[in-house]
């Protein structure tokens, strides 16, 4: 019997269980943008707890929430320092420069961590004429350098350096969860770090749709004008936040499961001859001639990845996708780039 | 036993019915960000289908859906003409200055509809150092006049006009299913008129989020990629589009009785000796010389209505309220205000 | 001998007398981005006395210092209320709502007078998930309804509610001056009205370039970071302010001349059978069946007029066209139009 | 007697000659905005022919003359990469991202040079949901790391990246005038690596305002719309590009004897035991332990300079500055940062 396409493009994939669907259906709701749906309200109240922040924000995806963060940190014509690589550069359209207004300048690396020392140099105070710097934007795990983890000792050293400065600080958690299971450093400590955090329910969680954006309870009403300015006020969310509960309780600790089977999955790479970096989370780096062609025949072959430049594809492991599955995902696209 | 208090504040306050909830517990759904998601793409399918357009898509709000409608009509630094109480002028935060750089002049009427003869007079063909007019956009029915019909032959020499000056016409038809109902107007008749159209499933209709945007097939590409930039790029959506398909197919007939319910609302308070207009749809306004008390003390008295304006009151009837609900809210209101 | 074309396009089309240009060469000047420039300085002194501001600043162009002057009134997302035929709405190319994302709000006019009972229907006060009004603005003398002159009553009038309301009022004063020299209101009286005024020194006032911008001395640091951040920090500008200076010091009464040469043209056109309005100040609008046409026709025949809308012409008599060549325009037209 | 101050914050300090003056106060001029002005014209075609454009734009500033050249080469929403220290980030009050919606990347140099290699690394093609790389942009000779000149080589690399890349490349050309006489490179071999080059009349050239786009001929109509929308729609600025004009014509080679200046002034103050670097051009970057305090110090002395950065003063030698007075200035502040 054939076996079905194995979809390692990225663990939004993932489709909700019977249970997760059984909370959906059974989520007491209200209408949100009258802030009275019980289980949205409460899908905020627990993140904010778990990460020691004192209000917390339901929005309908991360795109959102990052962007509605830094709107919240910066006004127009005000300045974000940040990786080059960002998601928020990266994957969504331009859309900080766009409706936010504002300006970014950016660090080079390889990791995706923003060095303290080069975030020094970066900062400018406000002179006339001269915008000062407002925020600086790390990303934790960092998807584009395939999720890596962003060293706690940076972060604490990078919150220090802003607090001297005077400026805020916000994190890209969608992966948070990941950087969590892995190192162990607790949500709690990570919150701490920064004033405003992203985190994903839909990714590696399994949620089918939202993320939370977790800040302070003095920017609690602004940050909602901006949600529905933003077209993110929606009625009766807590359908879908009924999800994110099932997802906060239930998925977290497993995702050392995506690790390993990640770790499988570079380790067969490797014994075919392929140079991949040993993995630190969820994802898998494969270098390629032609990504385009490696995606393709990699389908034909019943392996779905996606090509994240010119020089790579990725694999994303979840919990869709059994250890078998990756496994055989593995085997598979070995003989698809040795083949050539 | 005390009656639980009467919510007339806004049909967006609509919870799923169980039928609904078990369609959205059994949805298929995909990753809608790769156009996956099956449910999502039935849903759209289906309301392309009934107002005759090549495309549709679903998005988490109506305030997302008349931003991104208008954004693929006009470019930054371009102009739309409309009636000076537009919702997406009065209620969507600015978001069309701020976040796309439109321009908007508008034309003051007390129903909501855009007259063509003013239309005809504020239309500009571009010339060097300035701009041409690039839209118009129309509501039906129109919420801040309380419900209004935008009357077809008006909406048809609008088209008309549009299509001689070479500009497009929008249409916010969050609510146009009432006009639809109301006037047996069939809703390919009334997509004939606009170039894109947003329609909403979570007012009237019972849904619990989500909008849908109608266009052409040509703008789908740019469409897909704005959505994603202003964070609408929902994952396995058709949970939520489930609840949308069944309110689509169970729901837009019913609203006769919702218009019946605003009919006796509206009888009560006059039999009151309270000069209210006859409602063409759902919405009652009331006049009144203390909005912010008369919401209090009608709260006090245990019906729920909504300060719309200095000078009015407005209560929504909808498929959570029943007619003896409804008839009692409105002899609620009636003492209330009398009681002065 | 051939007389020279008879250019009544625009009083923009003036140019520097002997006088003003021997004002020019002798100025002495200063790095104006410093703050330096003593002819600059001095400019923006006399009119911040006559208009009886605490401040002025210097600006490259009128266009500029309509756009400065609403964004520092009103931030992006909020709202301006305006006429619709607004010489910031017809003729900046939708700069305010692209660059200062600031939403306008419109009623139509004939004479782009905002009427004081409109304005009351049309400010809105904050509410959750909508914005308020923050900023009224006008237009005297308004150059689409040809140099009509807003009544000081009414702009005393719009005073008051914007007090009440606590909004603030923009005048676009480019053609203030002739405002002023006909209805004899002061200009101090004019200045009363307005949180912001621009007044242009390149109009019937003759100057090369440059306006400027009446504020309040609280918003002038805010001002000048906003002037340098749109381009408009010229250096050594005390050249070409030394020219507003001149132009203030001699060109204002003679104006009266102007007026008066624009009431002979009308009477001319008007003795000829074609139906024009008596002007108010210095530009006659005549009806015409296709003004692309009846520009190109009056520019063989030795007169340069410009066209304004889909039925009208437009001629604007300034410091640079005698008497007797205004006479003679008017007749040229006269043929031209009735050749027909 | 008494020497005046020395001022050397910054060549835009420099003051038109009398024989400058004489050929703004004979300029012919007309209505630019009409596109009307013969000595706009004329400076125009000079420097289009000079750097091998076919065509150019004057503007009111420099600030101007990039933010429209980017607006020209990059949408809202597109992006545009540069070095982080670019001027149009660090002293245009982040106007690009503001007004112009462009997203920017930034590589992080301590010369101003964005390197080649790095570039190659940044550049993105557009992707479904991921903008694509639109535009880059240098700056020859570079302010911020102290007049530093930008190689051909490495210029005539990044030309070639751009087009394979199909992207476009502007330069900040504000003092390509010092590279050119320091280098020997014609301005035409500059030219040739650019689609759009901005460079500045009122800076080392002495003019007292304007700044010259050069561009496409296809890109002029644009051009001037967005001149016009920006606010840099002056009328008879024939009168200011006189000074341009002979600025051009009499003030290019003479940059060398500024160099020799500043050359000079590094001697003294390495004599004296500070650690400052050679300079390429006309500046002389000197680190200081307190620059706010330095620069109150030196001009307490007789000297004036500016703070650049937390650790650094700057001093910039130009026309109004004779060899003397920078000597003098130099042995002044040698003696204030060695008396601490």
């Amino acid at each position: 019997m054939a076996r079905e396409l194995v979809d390692l493009r990225s663990e939004t994939v993932t489709k909700p269980s019977a249970a997760m669907r059984q909370a959906m259906a059974s989520a007491e709701v209200g209408d949100d943008c009258y802030a009275e749906d019980p289980t949205v309200a409460r899908l905020e109240g627990m993140l904010a707890d778990a990460f020691g922040f004192s209000a917390a924000l339901y929005l309908p995806t991360g795109v959102m929430a990052n962007h509605l963060a830094l709107r919240l940190l910066a006004a127009p014509g005000q300045e974000v320092l940040c990786d080059a690589d960002a998601h928020f550069l990266l994957y969504e359209d331009g859309a900080l420069a766009w409706h936010a207004g504002i300006q970014t300048r950016t660090t080079l690396s390889s990791d995706g961590v923003v060095k303290p020392d080069d975030l020094r140099k970066m900062i400018r105070r406000p002179k006339p004429f001269s915008i000062g710097t407002t925020a600086v934007a790390v990303e934790n795990t960092h998807n584009r350098s395939g999720g890596r983890i962003f060293p706690l000792p940076e972060l604490q050293e990078i919150r220090k350096i802003a607090d001297e400065g005077g400026i805020a600080v916000h994190c890209d958690g969608a992966r948070i969860w990941n950087a969590h299971v892995r190192t162990g450093v607790s949500l709690e400590e990570y919150g701490r770090c920064f004033d405003t955090l992203s985190v994903c329910l839909s990714k590696g969680l399994g949620a089918p749709v939202g993320s939370v954006l977790l800040l302070d309870r003095s920017r609690l009403a602004e940050a909602r004008v901006m949600k529905h300015r933003m077209g993110g006020g929606m009625r009766q969310a807590g359908i879908i936040a009924a999800a994110g509960i099932y997802a906060f309780e239930n998925n977290i600790d497993r995702l050392a499961e995506d690790h390993e089977k990640a770790r499988l999955v570079a380790e067969i790479l490797r014994d075919a001859g392929i140079d991949v970096q040993e993995p630190e989370t969820n994802m898998v780096l494969v270098p390629v001639d032609d990504p385009d062609w490696a995606v393709a025949a990699c389908m034909e072959a019943g392996v779905r990845v996606s090509a994240i430049s010119a020089t790579e594809i990725r694999m994303v492991t979840h919990l869709d996708v059994s250890e078998s599955d990756a496994k055989h995902a593995a085997r598979v696209v070995s003989e698809v780039l040795c083949r050539l």
